[in-house]
């Protein structure tokens, strides 16, 4: 299947199949490769899953126009896996926040920092409902990471956003200030729009430092939680191993 | 097929399955998820494409047990549709490598220091010969994120690195000089080794420098050669669009 796969990737390559475009039928896909209709049709399923192609039910094969979003899920799996740990997303983050707060100081646009200003204001209107909060918060920082204007540098902040959320659910009962948190992204937001590149990479850092303090006690509560149903279940702990 | 492989993420999750660990048979995982044996069938080759489970024929299928390698296709997919500049790549790598030299010179353990002097003296014994010189230097990239310590970070920078690997074949041509090349890489190495923080950092930008006049050189001659056709078909040309 890996093969097949790699040799749709060279008619990209080539130029003859271009992004956005279909792909061929089957029938004539599958000669062109010189490979059994079988076996392109399970290529075409994991490149499919991969999000590197699209299947459209009833209009056919397209090769996908835009990847960032799919990369994601490798982080994810990996924190799963426990491959990567919480902290090491946010050693992650303190290389790439404040570098990425100076480019968007610098060449942040209009639409950039429209984005930004749109989802502060959906921060701002839900710091009572966490969940709402989150997706607005979530959106703040994909404007941030896009107003970077380096495509590179902002799939690698949505993969490391999306493996992060889940531990972002986690520690949003534990911020006992909303409206703190809130002023933390406005500030931000404020030195991007004034193009202060030290501003900007010094309120990045503080939001950093806030939002690591938040993991440690998170990662200590879950301890502590651990401890308790030690204690509690010592027989059945015993029973084990 | 995304929802059979969110099911199984979930187990993964809850601990019922761990990396590594051999998947139940067919029939009783189908089972398991409440799925049918073809819907189970699809959703498993989709994972083994995207390199989150492995089948060993005779064996049966495996949780993966580590992702790293796999989450470079993503970055080369999207250099191959346009969606990534190599300059943004370029850009990436100027702002993760200084701070990864720096945790390397922290952190770097013996086992990391010693694949990065056996790539290193590699690239000794093969000034001579360009594509073994390479294979080496990529070694010794690896070897260096490897001495941050971090996964994630490592992971990140094994992206960019499998997406850089076409394009470093075509500008090594362009080194005039290797004997140089490689003492830049040296210099790298004895940072680390000394655990010289400020020095590391200082080597790295300097390869940095280097890496990306080359870069520019290259494109440049790309354009050149464009321009040069153009000049050849003008009729061709003319014919199209």
């Amino acid at each position: 299947m890996d093969n097949v796969a790699r040799r749709i990737e060279s008619l990209v390559r080539n130029g003859e199949l271009k992004p956005g475009s279909r792909l061929p039928p089957e029938p004539q896909l599958a000669a062109l490769l010189g490979v059994s209709r079988s076996s392109l049709r399970e290529a075409l399923k994991g490149l499919v899953f991969l999000g590197l192609i699209k299947a459209r039910p009833g209009h056919g094969t397209y090769i996908q126009a835009s990847l960032g979003r799919a990369a994601s899920r490798h982080f994810q799996w990996m924190l799963l896996l426990k491959e990567i740990k919480y902290l090491e997303l946010y050693e992650l983050r303190q290389i790439l926040e404040p570098a990425v707060a100076a480019l968007a100081a610098r060449r942040a646009t209009k639409s950039d920092l429209d984005s930004m200003e749109l989802a502060l204001r959906g921060m701002k209107a839900s710091l009572q409902q966490p969940e709402q909060f989150m997706v607005n918060e979530l959106a703040f920082h994909e404007g941030f990471a896009q107003a970077s204007s380096n495509v590179a540098i902002q799939t690698t902040m949505q993969m490391m956003y999306g493996a992060l959320a889940e531990g972002r659910k986690r520690v949003l009962p534990l911020i006992d200030d909303m409206l703190r948190n809130y002023q933390r992204h406005e500030r931000i937001f404020i030195a991007i729009q004034k193009r202060d590149v030290r501003r900007a990479r010094q309120a990045v850092i503080r939001d950093l430092q806030f939002a690591k303090a938040l993991l440690r006690k998170d990662l200590q509560a879950q301890e502590e939680l651990r401890a308790k149903l030690r204690r509690l279940e010592p027989v059945s702990l015993g029973t084990k191993s």
